[in-house]
């Protein structure tokens, strides 16, 4: 089983590493650009056939370990 | 318009992070993960209507800016 | 002028990247590691003979783009 | 024991995150950037009074975990 987690920061915490990448495009003349946030993807395969342990794994996961819950937020999916 | 642009390193390149978050992961006790990659998301809010136009810039910011192709594969999806 | 700037999260800010690699080495074997941080070094090479400017340059650098001021300290050091 | 590791791109790794930055202060008028690279920097605070011992066992954590020598180096320094 695979499961991604995208990581990224809440609304309202700045992220400059987007930041830094709106400027460069723009420098780049990428004027059509609005905003841009960079998030952190985790590809997990997982051995594991039962669904609902997985997902429950993978929250633990999350919150021990992966995320900083404070300032991040984090999204889970399970793709086969 | 909203793309999400996914960088990861190309198969066969070492992911020492993914490494990593595997071994840490493993020392909680979730035995049952085979393996980790870490990936980075891009998510960029574009100023754009025509989605042929929209690709066209993304793909060029992946390779002229984003992406390090040597070692990295990059997937963009419109997201709306 | 070579500059190096460390930016790393301050005291209290939760390190899941920390803590996946301290958990890792645990797992490893490498038990006598007490804690891990970890911070992101820019290294700049700037056009400018004057230190006074270069260094209040760097500043702004970290103050408008390089830092997150909310949850990461920056240091600034002049190499050469 | 303090030790600090710096890691970064080998001399010809592209390094898209250092440019992304390097545009981004071009295009906020920092005109006189020449190049800017991105390292990673792992404090380690480590109970250990041996520093061979120390050092030696911080290049095997790089060799591996920490560094993807393929492509980054790696350089130990002992605080205190």
């Amino acid at each position: 089983m695979k499961a991604v987690i995208n990581i990224g920061l809440k609304e309202g915490v700045l992220d400059p590493a987007g930041k830094a990448v709106h400027h460069a495009l723009t420098s780049l003349h990428f004027s059509n650009v609005n905003s841009v946030r960079i998030a952190k993807q985790i590809i997990i395969d997982l051995d594991e056939n039962d669904e609902q342990k997985a997902k429950s794994d993978l929250i633990k996961m999350c919150e021990e370990l992966l995320a900083n819950t404070v300032i991040e937020n984090y999204e889970i999916e399970i793709v086969k």
